[in-house]
């Protein structure tokens, strides 16, 4: 997987990917350092060799470049893993979330993001969409495993892979515990559990 | 419930209690209104109506205060309510969570407080303690359940209330839906099912 054919390093396109592609990888750069709060757009345009105005005039302001930082990520992320199994699925799942949210890199980007969204309307839109892009990435699991006989017809498939992140999430910017393959693991098999158990299908009455 | 005796709002101690008192509202109130990065010690001096000296000598710094309204809503938190039920007790524990996160004011502030807490390790610190306290408060629900034999033996207690309190921080902070009751009793019923599925058992292996 290594090497200049790395998903992400090499792009196609002419100047204004070349361009996008520089200015992007200098806000992660400075998300990542800096935090959300002091980023700023004469920063980024220095760390990426660009021009302040070509910056200025195709993002913006902060939360348009946060915004297509998002959308970038969204448009790179890696297909789902197949395992045969839901329980093999979404601990492929569970295990690509935890690998990502403790790449110390990663960490401070995704914290960084969450961090603007929850003071900016336009972030935590932004936000909201790349979450969106990478839970139907991984729903058809579900819903395979619904047509397997697995889990009970009418599981909502996107709660249940949301289910799966949601315990990782909560280490990351709440704590409870390292964010290791063991509370990976436990996630996985927490959603899936409650999946089987009919948790996640939609517009139910509560069993007795 | 309303009017002078309301909880939080009048307690005992001299007039170093009443500064705290102050000072402290008046931190949650700058938090809720302008977000950790725009927090500042002269600012919520003057909204207290007290000394900046003070609030400096007392507080010292921006995180310090942070910390301490932290202690403070950890020392404020209210009891557990008990039901008889794993489902009722967990059921009362994700509504009373889904309460908080959807008061504007509580959902600014802890957005605020979470925020902050990504960018500085001190901050995070007193934020696991706040959640490590409310999380042992309801942890004896699980506790009972397994002497009642509602769920397996070596069921991690806390781990089962910070799953009921997860997909809703999820849902506050990243997306996927509406943060309503309905979520609650899905944050509830899918952390139950779980559960007695065996998934939050201690140190076990996977089940095959």
């Amino acid at each position: 997987m290594a090497g200049e054919n790395e998903p992400g390093t090499v792009r196609p396109g002419g100047r204004t990917a070349r361009v996008r592609e520089a200015v992007l990888r200098a806000a992660e750069d400075a998300l990542t350092e800096l935090g959300f709060t002091h980023l700023d757009l004469a920063d980024v345009a220095r760390r990426a060799g660009v021009g302040k105005t070509t910056v200025y005039r195709r993002w913006g302001t902060v939360t348009g470049l946060v915004a297509d930082v998002l959308l970038d990520m969204a448009e790179q992320s890696a297909p789902r893993t197949e395992t045969g199994s839901l329980s093999g699925d979404l601990k492929a799942n569970a295990r690509l979330v935890q690998r990502t949210l403790t790449d110390p890199r990663q960490a401070a980007l995704f914290k960084a993001l969450i961090a603007a969204a929850t003071g900016d309307t336009k972030t935590a839109a932004a936000l909201h969409r790349f979450y969106d892009i990478r839970v139907a990435e991984w729903a058809p699991c579900v819903r395979q495993a619904v047509e397997r006989g697995e889990v009970p017809a009418g599981t909502d498939a996107e709660e249940v892979v949301r289910a799966v992140s949601a315990p990782l999430y909560y280490r990351l910017l709440i704590g409870g515990g390292p964010l290791d393959e063991a509370a990976a693991d436990r996630a996985a098999e927490a959603a899936e559990a409650a999946a089987r158990a009919g948790a996640y299908v939609r517009g139910r009455e509560k069993p007795a």
